[in-house]
């Protein structure tokens, strides 16, 4: 029966002296004068073996760094070794003899390798537990994602990434030939989350994955990433999806920190507290670019453009005690058509024309999620269009769906690997896609 | 408050005379003089409205077919209502009326609607609660995939659905013009879970879409898929795989019949009872001949083709009483180059060369299910991709992966539109793709 290396102190105290399996990469080699220690890496953590003196004697050849080797041996408790452990090896059998040449130093300090060897030597970088690390936190993060929303009766669903038009005015699309037509990869599951909820599922989600033909190389933009979307039904503004990504943001936190600690360890982060999530402020678009301007001590910042999200996400710190900070009512020249527009007679409007029950989730310095309540009305949609540039010919089948019935709604998308960025405090953004695309790299 | 339809019976029963407000689409309306029944639809199922007689007289029309209403009213019980309740409404509110010119009946007989008509009029079809029900099984069947292997200490990843060159020989791949060269769709997650397994997350699994561009228009094809896919490291052979698809899909089972009875009874159809699952049969392909061959009542089958599934699965039924057969050891050229031999001189083998550790699950006559062992040995590897007209130069990028330690591994994929059809039992697997992608159909 196969130990896992987290497993292994429980089974020293446990197993009364009774041999255990265990199995893994060979991560880490110390030859101390005639005794070797190899550091054993499985799924779960790091053990040490101590090689018996056959297995161990200089005669004899340790298997190279990377091999996968399958040994059998005597569980120890000694404080001297990392995690209190030690495995002293009896037998020992090579599953996989790793070639001698290894192109990469996968037990090495990431901190100190560039992006561009760690993405070119990507099936090997990824063994490296501080890499690795970081999709052991992406998937708690979809796991929460996809559970919180179920609680509240949310369903999950899988729409096509091919599409006929480009839902958006058809920039920045991939093409595809598609037998003797051509086709667009998604930007956004947009149009198949409306349609849904139109459909009677009322609320719905979907992670999965959208596509950018965008030239810039930036530390933010990924050319394909992993989109965690949600729309809902019968809302009235865009305050109730916002109250909804708090919740969502703060459960998600909670299981991060739940399951991920040795994760967050390796990384010296921490997730924000989830009481804090639940309160964290809300500003409008115009009270956001006062706050950026004083924060730059100028009045240079006419947007919410990247820099302005560092300064409102530094004000919200200091301020506000919290690394999150949403924006909304963005004037309606910012969001696309479909954003459904603040009636300049409303409360909230406070008189100003052209202002959008939209918003933004700044986290960390960065943008993580757009989203608002959306035109759900046919006739205003097809009304709209013009100012946009947009013809209702082009836009038929996107129509159709607000023609026989849609429920006033909104939903919200967050960007999985920025996400996991910020939470782990990663510089670049497709340090935390698995095989990031960009403009040159589409391998492996 | 709002109430939903599967509340009202509760609410009546609670609230004492206490209006309760309810929203959703106008699925049927009944003019029973005078007095007008409205059937309302929501996401969790149908109640009748009875308008008052303002609100109900002939004089004053009522909303069209698929409007969206908000209503409020007393909820009373009444046994002669669908359900045994309805709402009484003392006002409406329409919150989008639906025009008049509904080009296909939501709420008709879905078994009288073509196919054709179903998936052109996709945005409406979708909202026939029996249609509507194949997606809330879908969505069950996805979380329970995830859920299970969860708790087999199995990563979630995503990965890359853009391929710079194709996995298993190139044939069948969609183009993408990706700026300034040419990339694939991916056909299958197959390199990247298996990186990930040698890059230690030894168990891994990814549900997503993937790309086939066949040109056959069968019941059983679609274009664009969903794969539920998942890959495991220190395995010895197919056996452990097919014991751990068993666990899987009884856990699937088990989770549609408790959260999906209502879906269910519409399509008249019931799960297998996951104790059989986990007894399931398990022949080998030689064997899987030969019975094919007893039920065909002939020797016309020299292959596991279409034919033979269902008759596989024929016999399974009323020999083994159980919908569900898996076939094992393959021969080698029936299966991909990266598929691990059994070896001639092996107990299993008996003999025979050229076969694999490889399996198919086949449920309800179609095969839903092909995995195996696969190669690990880099060297082995090499060797072996001349025999399938492969070059060592075209498969550096896959190559890399074993050349610096992998771990004996294997893995399958379930198909899951194939699963939610069978499970249902739908005519043709497109009825279980929300959007799906056939050779004509990319819209909407």
């Amino acid at each position: 029966m196969r130990v896992l290396a987290k497993e292994m102190a429980e089974a020293a105290r446990t197993r009364g002296g009774e041999e255990a399996e265990a199995a893994g990469w060979v991560h880490r080699i110390r030859d101390m004068g005639g005794i070797r220690f190899v550091l054993l890496r499985d799924r779960s953590g790091i053990v040490q073996l101590v090689l018996s003196e056959e297995l161990g004697s200089a005669g004899k050849s340790a298997p190279a760094l990377e091999s996968v080797i399958a040994v059998r041996g005597i569980p120890a408790l000694n404080e001297k070794a990392p995690g209190g452990v030690e495995l002293r090896v009896s037998s020992l059998e090579t599953l996989s003899a790793a070639a001698p040449d290894l192109p990469y130093q996968v037990n090495g300090d990431v901190s100190k390798t560039g992006l561009e060897a760690m993405l070119d030597h990507r099936t090997l970088s990824l063994r490296n537990p501080k890499i690795r690390a970081i999709f052991k936190v992406q998937s708690t993060i979809i796991d929460a994602f996809q559970a919180y929303l179920r609680s509240q009766d949310f369903t999950e669903i899988k729409t096509s990434k091919i599409t006929g038009s480009g839902a958006e005015g058809g920039t920045n699309l991939f093409e595809v030939e598609y037998f003797d037509r051509r086709v667009y990869l998604a930007q956004s599951p947009q149009l198949y989350k409306q349609i849904m909820v139109a459909a009677g599922l009322e609320r719905v989600f979907e992670v999965g994955p959208v596509y950018r033909a965008e030239k810039h190389d930036t530390p933010r933009h990924l050319n394909e990433y992993i989109s965690m979307d949600l729309e809902m039904g019968f809302i009235e503004s865009e305050a109730e999806l916002i109250d909804l990504e708090k919740k969502l943001l703060a459960a998600i936190f909670e299981e991060v920190a739940r399951r991920n600690s040795p994760e967050l360890e390796l990384w010296n982060a921490s997730v924000p507290d989830p009481a804090a999530v639940l309160k964290a402020p809300v500003v409008t678009y115009e009270e956001a670019l006062k706050i950026a301007n004083a924060e730059a001590q100028g009045s240079r910042l006419f947007d919410i453009n990247p820099e302005a999200e560092r300064f409102l996400c530094d004000w919200a710190r200091r301020d506000q005690g919290v690394d999150l900070v949403f924006v909304n009512r963005f004037p309606r020249r910012r969001r696309p058509f479909y954003t459904y527009p603040l009636a300049a007679s409303s409360p909230e409007a406070g008189g100003a024309a052209a202002l959008t029950m939209s918003f933004d989730c700044l986290f960390r310095g960065l943008e993580i999620t757009s989203g608002g309540r959306r035109q759900h009305d046919y006739q205003a949609l097809v009304e709209s269009l013009p100012k946009f540039g947009l013809k209702a010919e082009d836009m038929a089948g996107y129509l159709a769906v607000f023609k026989y019935g849609c429920p006033p709604h909104g939903g919200f998308a967050i960007g999985c690997e920025r996400l996991t960025q910020k939470i782990l405090g990663l510089q670049n953004v497709k340090e935390a896609s698995l095989f990031p695309r960009d403009r040159k790299r589409v391998e492996p």
